[in-house]
């Protein structure tokens, strides 16, 4: 839905000592009573700085197990490192409080004094139990972007570079090319493949051996002539079911260079997940076609990118791709017939990383691309990519995350634990089995103001504002919101009799009018006699369409609150995700019980966090670990069967009128 | 050159009490004072038995560092194990007289009073100095072939498979279909390529979840449909300059199934290594059809040891490759020509290992492809794979080994420190430059005998058994030898004037003649009356070409003698490797000097040692260890910038009346 989309944020190079902000990342342990929740570790960290008066003090809580280093890193404090803790540039010295086992990187590192001391490289060091944590002042100011719902990113990109100049072999030193590359890099120890290994000769004798090394995670991927250090970028995929987004990320300042979208060349498959697995099990063609569509999409969207930005497609190492369970399937060509039937199977969690090349997407012969892992079949690599960016495992509050969809995916944390689910909600949201439904795009009234007795009885928000057309999903939305407010909807979701409504609603009530047999509402007339046939409507099954999937989505946060012991009122924040999220009246949703009944002030549209979580993921190899750890502290909750489903689901299809 | 090809031994299942035996690798310690030489740590083993009469004590020597379940197993003696080394399959458990570092793996498989009695797992315990180990009787009784020379191994080989009956999922036990089948697989944590993800939800599924995993190293390579164990192969390759020989080995017995041999493609392209290099540098093509001529040479054989051994190529999971450097470069596309000119650099001592396919080998679409490591860009995968054959670094007795070729390579243990070299000694020994020179093939004289003054004053033997068209290489020695030992040819490698041959050898006089203006030794006249030109001579040109081809390498193992501080008489064996050694006279070769004066019995002809190599890298994940660590134990000597080498040289050039 291209008129949605999200701004792009700018982040700038900011000094480490401002990393602590206002927002939805909260500063851990200053302001707060450190709890002792099942399973988190609390790291007391000192943070030195050059100016002693600086010095800060700030508590952290992690799962157990998490590096001091990414525990320094995913809450904003800045700790000396090159390497991205794999344990080899050995800068990332901190001081503990505790003694804990020396490491090889650790005996190279310290004399055995320091180690007695405490001190330890942070990267190889995993918080078991409470941790008191110095870290000494820095020696280079860390480059930091903001991402995602606030997120601050320490930049550690996958994608490194390093510029060497190479002493000429002679026969009293006949080390071979990649062990005198390897040696002059002495931060990194990249594994070589074929690639550069072919290359390697003859671009280090035509340029004289002094060559830009390029590393992407582990392996070295191919040597440049000259210094092409400036020249790092990658490109983060929001891979939708119905849109794509690709960001192309300048990695060496941490900043977009441009934002592409278009539609996903799946659609002639089905508007929808499973249209689309069902034609893999019709037509044995299909799977290959799938793949092939969506890799063109992000081909096209890479070239556009690319070329919006002038940077050439060679000097793209890394792509980030974030989409469900069955858009990362098929893109990767695996079967996902299992995903969409009973009892709903992913081929595995962890989808690997492959070469852009096998995509086809036309960047570096080497580069990676790298997918976000998936808690279930239904609450995939887009939705753990959101909760990165949205921080739901670095905050206190206890936050509901909901992105709204075809499928609605859930996830509940009360600051200790993390549960998710997915709500079936069918296509109401995205204008599908709605009377005269259609997309976000131009002529959809987005927004609908209704009042029972002033002069302007109908407000109508109309996207690109021209006539309108028909009704989206925040459309729908307001419009049943406003006829349950303006008392034409009763709480059962029935429109109330002619002359009810005349009482209630004496300037809307002649809206309320027929087609064939079915109740229907005029949102809009072209012309003063047009015929409700004409009009835009809202129909009695529109209303059922849009009761059935708030129920669905509604039972799901009720079981999810359960399953933690909480009441709605716990609830300190709700975070609306996707482009639909950012578009919904809150106080709309609130009304019609898709969220908790809360003060609106307490619902945040999140934005495309999606997309945010791929760009993080790219911008810190630390962050795209956190990606990693949701997968073991996430409990996925599946609903469809659990006994008390369908009492709750009933229970939630009415209309609350409190709100 | 297919008529010399050694026999393959055909290993036997074997006792692993019958694992020490004698031969070449002597078990240490048993029969010898160990002696403290300079980076090797001492294991004294106690063996235990079930029956406690057969418990036996042994003492080994190792490079510090190696772990203590490869130290045994390098050595025969059996360690209970089925994950090959990686800490996954928790058996093989051993005591220690001294307490080691508790890794996570062996948290999980002792108790803490075990951990203090010294339990630990022995492929996680590195052996960094003198150690006792306590090995537990064997739960199985491990598989082991004869491999090399004489070489026991104990087979685990790379390539795994496991059969597992998985539980159908439910909505119930909603367990991804990747981590379903890796919890089946108990003992090895592999990761699964794309190209199993894809197949795997459909195989799964039309297997009723009865399936095989096929594993290659760390990586899960495929799942096949029901029980598939007793299919799982790999084919060895010796890629030589000249002949190309191709093992399929069936990995469960360890048996070869079929050899195959034929020359190199790359034939066309020029002889000798440095003429293929020379291609490359002509023409920007010729790189690509090298690299193209030799994947089809291991393709073509791939093809026929298959079709012979009536193995499906698709249960070929693994090529191990023995080449020498520029083989190994050219296969893999690497550009050689730093190898070719001064100061003669390789791109890398470790070729990466890549898919089967990318050579276009016609085996299991993911089967991988591993090639040895090199210590210089004279000395070899080929040599490294000979000197894993030959256990070189696994036996304290002082040996020599010595690969002769247009490349010799030459390498020296002292039983503590191993040195190599290179000697350039060009093509005589292949029949190049020589006048009647040809290739070791049907008419090639191999054996000659002379008697001063007996009935049958000249000897041949011929291959082939038919009329003698030309000398190759052995023969060359030969003729040389024994023109020096009847005295026609004096020690400065002069034809002795014709009075004095008829004194010293009168029935052999008459076959000293000219051709033009060159003294020639008829060897084989095809008609009675035929003239020099139409004979099969050797002439004082070609006297020459051998004493420099000889000087050359009896200057490399003088050198590498001086290294070591050792003399001639300390060398208590000498291994002749590669087909030519097999064929070569000892006594003829110690005549000439190309082997160190010493009794013909401690000359041995190693067979085809890199094959051999590349099938334990093939039958046993520990040998295919030994081999990187030789990279480190071994020093390469480069001779061309001695400034001792010329008068060595010119030293070596006369050949000693002594033998």
């Amino acid at each position: 839905m291209p008129p949605h989309e999200p701004g792009v944020t700018q982040p700038p190079d900011i000094d480490p000592e401002e990393l602590r902000r206002e927002g939805l990342v909260t500063p851990p342990g200053t302001d707060r009573v450190a709890h002792d929740g099942a399973g988190r570790v609390e790291l007391a960290f000192t943070v030195e700085d050059t100016d002693p008066a600086r010095t800060a003090e700030k508590k952290v809580r992690v799962p157990p197990g998490v590096t001091v280093f990414d525990s320094a890193s995913w809450n904003g404090i800045a700790i000396d490192s090159t390497c991205g803790g794999h344990g080899t540039c050995h800068k990332c010295k901190v001081r503990l409080d505790r003694t804990e086992p020396v490491t090889r990187h650790d005996a190279k590192t310290f004399s055995a004094d320091q180690l007695d001391a405490g001190w330890r490289l942070a990267c190889l060091v995993k918080a078991t139990s409470d941790l008191k944590v110095l870290v000494p002042p820095l020696t280079t100011r860390p480059k930091a972007a903001t991402v995602g719902v606030g997120r601050q990113v320490i930049l550690r990109p996958a994608v490194q570079k390093r510029y060497v100049k190479l002493a000429e072999p002679t026969l009293e030193d006949q080390v071979t090319d990649l062990d005198r590359l390897l040696a002059a890099i002495t931060d990194l120890e990249p594994r070589a493949d074929l690639h550069v290994l072919r290359r390697l000769p003859k671009v280090l004798r035509e340029a004289d051996f002094k060559v830009t090394a390029v590393i992407v995670d582990e392996e070295l991927v191919d040597v440049e002539p000259g210094d092409t250090t400036e020249q790092r970028y990658a490109i983060a995929f929001d891979l939708g079911t119905t849109t794509v987004v690709a960001t192309l990320l300048d990695l060496v300042t941490g900043t977009p260079v441009a934002v592409a979208s278009m539609l996903n060349k799946q659609q002639p498959f089905g508007g929808d997940v499973i249209s689309r697995i069902s034609a893999t099990m019709l037509d044995p063609l299909a799977l290959e076609r799938l793949q092939t569509a969506a890799c063109q999409t992000l081909a096209q969207l890479a070239a556009q990118v690319c070329a919006e930005g002038e940077v050439d497609p060679a000097h793209v190492y890394e792509a980030c791709i974030a989409g469900n369970a069955t858009m990362t399937a098929l893109v990767l060509g695996i079967d996902p017939e299992p995903l969409g039937v009973a009892p709903f199977i992913m081929s595995t969690p962890l989808p690997p990383t492959v070469l852009a090349e096998d995509l086809q997407l036309g960047l570096h012969p080497r580069a990676r691309a790298v997918f976000f892992p998936a808690l279930g079949a239904y609450v995939g690599g887009d939705i753990v990519a959101g909760m990165l960016a949205s921080g739901m495992d670095r905050d206190k509050r206890t936050r509901l995350f909901i992105d709204v969809g075809t499928n609605c995916e859930i996830v509940l944390s009360d600051g200790d634990r993390i549960v998710s689910t997915a709500a079936p909600a069918g296509p109401a949201f995205e204008g599908g089995a709605i009377r005269c439904g259609m997309r976000a795009a131009d002529g959809a009234i987005e927004v609908i103001k209704l009042d029972a007795s002033g002069e302007q009885p109908v407000e109508l928000g109309v996207i690109g504002d021209v006539e309108p057309k028909g009704l989206c999903g925040s459309g729908l939305v307001d419009a049943v919101a406003e006829l349950v407010k303006v008392g034409l909807l009763d709480s059962s979701g029935r429109f109330v009799p002619e002359d009810v409504a005349k009482e209630l609603a004496p300037a809307l009530a002649d809206r309320l009018t027929m087609i064939g047999q079915e109740r229907v509402f005029v949102l809009h007339r072209p012309t003063v006699d047009a015929s409700p046939e004409e009009s835009v409507v809202l129909s009695q099954r529109d209303v059922r369409e849009l009761q059935f999937a708030k129920a669905a989505i509604s039972t799901g946060w009720t079981l999810l609150l359960e399953e933690l012991g909480l009441e709605h009122r716990d609830i300190q924040q709700v975070l609306l995700a996707g482009s639909f999220g950012s578009y919904l009246s809150a106080a709309s949703a609130v009304r019609i019980g898709l969220v908790p009944q809360l003060p609106v002030l307490r619902i945040v549209a999140a934005g495309n966090v999606a997309g945010e979580g791929a760009k993080m993921a790219l911008l810190s190899v630390r962050e795209r670990a956190g990606a990693q750890t949701l997968l073991e502290e996430v409990t996925y909750v599946e609903l469809s069967d659990r006994p008390e489903f369908n009492d709750r689901f009933v229970e939630q299809l009415a209309f609350s009128h409190g709100g």
